[in-house]
């Protein structure tokens, strides 16, 4: 390996590695902020990791990153993808599409495949404490092969349709953040379902019950995470992965600020630890659809934007009857993750998108890119709409096959066992 | 440095760092599967931590790669690794046996370092709630000197007398996993004989008290751990070492699964934390003396088979009356690392070893390997056979002298104390 | 990038990233050694994350590391780290100072900017329990903008005034633990003040609670991120930085190792957990100054060291009645830092140095340096006089104004609530 081969495979390779952590880091943050003897928290992160690395060995990295077939899905049967090469993997190949910085079949599948468990991580979170895990379990292998795989492969492939179309979503605003809010939104609306049909009026909501220990280690844990998240999505080592840090770091410390300060003004309560946590996950969500396209200063000012976002998108999500929402995926990552993907047509600049491996990618209209700049906010709001409509719909019928096969979903009795024994409840 | 060495260096020192952490996570796994408040768990794999720093920089690490005395031993006076070279070291110098990579003395101290301490971190899980601890810490002198020592001397210095007879343990299911075993059988053989002199029938078990939270840390740091513990094992950034990093998540990952159904098929509980957090640890213990030696079609074979194989070797185990084993240190370091290594005769394919550095290892016998996987297969155990004795004789030998010393090495009130007070109990 | 700056760039961005991860591992560190409860702990250094971030990518990267003026501050306005760049930063550009290792302005700010929030981080440990958030908050501005750029601009930036004396920190003895110590008397003096105001005769001590789990975790990321504080600051990935990674970790062990044993001979207690720990922090403290000057054979001597010098400094400084100092912030970093410092003069070898960057460095006295050694310590001396003073002045002043403006920064009863409620108390 040349030089820069080298340093592109171990940049991402240990990126990769930052990532993978993130999906357990979920599990500890639903701890921190719901409580610490949450068992099925953790066995479902732990159990979310171990399917993802399965599932994408198998035959989700090729349904997402393979070449498609007709723009829609990878083929599932590529030789390379699948159970990763098998018994004879060409070791020295570089993956089709990331030929160009030379990575290799592992260091791509070891990064993508965080990617998707942290999409599913965090899906996951509003089935705590009310959806059986082992319908969870079942419905974490369909999205891993399937679910997750189509946006990746629309988008992130480069022979999928919307990619084609010239739509970018640097390091998943919609991908993941987008899509996840989608998918949960598909399972808590069945929830809602169940619980209608127990007679509720209204989703019962799970109480905070917030650890500082292990919130803070979430959060740790979750920032460590997003430095390979954006950064590595670059793919490759060079001198624009280095601006990706920084505007990384820069658009999550303005968001923590903006947010403690948003709600001060609101409820003149400062520094409650839910705000400035959130405030920091506000922060990396908005900046990682264009974090390799845009300049420090854009990034700060993108940061500053996060604090009204959240408080009102949280207001306006709480009131909703049928959310079952324990730890804000809907205000957070759904409106978040889309608002991000927006503003690349207001803040992109070329000279950095060009390092991000996007050449053609126009300024934004703050920056004088006027109707290309226009053309491309038109083709982020059709792959946002497709996107979010497709996932919304597989991930509901995913839920309702499973829900009729099951005798339901929810579990309405598993937090009080939980709580009692410290041990999950019987969960089939 | 060229490129090469660069890149060599950069990969294994970081490895080193997450291998680095694994002794402390053993603490951390310790106390999320027997209770929070265990301080002597802490306190004990931090401890390890120290003297194997302390200890290989004087000694240990000449005794175990330093060239060797007749195959036997490393010469503990070898210059560059006595105190590290002491006032003088030669800082651009690579480590005599790692010249090709380019390691500097430095990295492979670190790497091999963190082996050391992980290892007696497994020894040391069978010392919990029952040993003095200072009895273990000077039981930990001994063995990072010598009991350590050895095996890594016969098998992974190339001077070694069973590493000359071609025997290969490609990042130790048996010097680290089987040696272990074999030296915590020592130390349980010898708190048996002191509770059977106390007029005790059956060896006190140590309680399960789950705790989530640090169950699951020390999964992430285990898993996190590995991936320097395998993919560094390569000993340089090469292709090779990108495949290891799929054998061992994959086979972690299958044996998370395959454990959890067999558990399933057995109890009909299902997603026990310990199941699911044991078959990861099962999968990654039965890939380690082979990650570098095979496809990643066969390492999900591979993980297939754990779940069975824990299932059953901890119910064989349990059975022992005189076994003091609370995190499964038989059942799964012992049996699974030995298994590992058997399965190199079988699995093993020539053009994985040779990107690890050993291109003479006959491809095994489902790859058409043949009297040369045979041959392997008897040199694999004789090596398994020599080392088990030899560690568990020593370490035997080591306890008694010490029990006779100090009056005995077990202590039967620290729990208590400790549970009351939060603080250790005296320990000398 | 040629190959060795792609290495420079790699080594030195990932070090930043372990270093980032101390700042909150202070705040574990609290909650390790003052009770698991300790909402206000976590949040501070949540907190001193962000605003580090945010304060030093604004300004405070350029008033340290910018070229100075007149050798006392950075130039704030200096066009490539005032808001890092802004909207046009020059993406492929070295900073000014590290263009020799081609250190990129991200690499580097995110370098110094972890070193800026743990140096806050420790200064922050005498404001737990008795100091008004909000007040800290401000004081966080002031100290990144100003107090902590001060040192920083004087020795690491090459052209401050006592660098070009030829004064020499390797990485942060005096910068960070000594300006640490002194900016925490400046607040502790303060509480002090008013403490007498409301008739105390002591200062309240804020009682231990010892909770294992988060003790071992904070010490695990200390380690590990002083892996990144010390070899970082070669800032470059070369020989040297691979022979600091020996001497850092040699002198944690032992001191480790001699901390234990000092405190058995004193008190006959072995193995408490706060020597343990506080062990090896005061072996890392130490190194610290002098890790990229000395062979691994001084860095073991200089751990040993540090057993008795911990020991009798935590005696001595604790009887000061005035003193609120729960986490030992005087006895170790002060303390420790100075000391380090000074041994530059006795242990340095320029063979080490000159790896480190510092090729003029003088051998040390007990290497044959002679006059030139004792000329060194002239200089260090001179450093750590005016530092410690104008940063203890600084400091107390800033709180003396906020006090003014704030009636007081102390707040009495924010534990009792805290304790209650498990979420922080009214702060402003």
């Amino acid at each position: 390996m040349t030089a820069a081969v080298l340093a592109n495979n171990l940049w991402v390779l240990l990126c990769g590695l930052f990532v993978f952590m993130m999906t357990i880091a979920v599990g500890l943050l639903e701890v921190g902020e719901l409580g610490e003897r949450v068992v099925g928290s953790l066995v479902k992160t732990i159990l979310i990791t171990g399917l993802a690395v399965l599932v994408m060995a198998i035959v989700g990295f090729n349904t997402a990153f393979a070449p498609t077939v007709g723009g829609i899905i990878g083929n599932p049967l590529y030789g390379p993808g699948l159970f990763l090469g098998g018994f004879s993997p060409g070791i020295a190949d570089s993956w089709w599409s990331v030929t160009g910085a030379g990575l290799r079949t592992g260091t791509y599948f070891l990064f993508e495949t965080a990617f998707a468990s942290v999409t599913l991580a965090l899906v996951g979170v509003v089935a705590l404490h009310k959806m059986k895990l082992s319908a969870f379990a079942i419905y974490s292998v369909v999205y891993l092969a399937l679910i997750w795989a189509l946006p990746a492969a629309w988008i992130w492939n480069p022979s999928g349709w919307l990619a084609k179309l010239g739509m970018v979503d640097f390091a998943g605003g919609l991908v993941v953040h987008g899509a996840a809010g989608a998918a949960g939104l598909g399972i808590v609306w069945q929830i809602w379902r169940e619980e209608k049909a127990r007679g509720l009026k209204v989703s019962t909501p799970v109480p905070y019950r917030v650890n500082p220990g292990w919130l803070t280690l979430a959060i740790l844990l979750l920032w460590v995470g997003w430095f390979g998240f954006n950064p590595g999505s670059v793919l490759a080592f060079n001198d624009e992965a280095i601006v990706v840090v920084e505007t990384t770091f820069v658009a999550a410390a303005a968001a923590m600020v903006s947010t403690s300060i948003t709600s001060y003004l609101l409820t003149s309560e400062i520094f409650n630890p839910l705000y400035v946590v959130n405030g920091i996950l506000m922060g990396l969500i908005v900046i990682t659809p264009l974090a390799g396209f845009v300049s420090p200063g854009s990034a700060l000012i993108l940061g500053l934007l996060c604090g009204p976002l959240f408080v009102y998108a949280e207001k306006f999500v709480g009131r909703a009857k049928f959310m079952s929402d324990p730890v804000g995926l809907f205000p957070g990552h759904l409106a978040g993750g889309i608002f991000g993907v927006l503003m690349i047509a207001f803040f992109a600049q070329n000279q950095f998108a060009a390092g991000s491996g996007f050449p053609t990618l126009p300024n934004g209209v703050f920056f004088g890119g006027g109707g290309a700049a226009l053309k491309q906010l038109g083709i982020e709001i059709l792959g946002i709409g497709v996107s979010v409509v497709v996932v919304f719909v597989l991930s509901h019928l995913t839920v309702r096959v499973l829900a009729a096969l099951m005798r339901g979903i929810t579990t309405s009795y598993a937090d009080e066992v939980e709580t009692k024994t410290g041990m999950p409840a019987p969960l089939v």
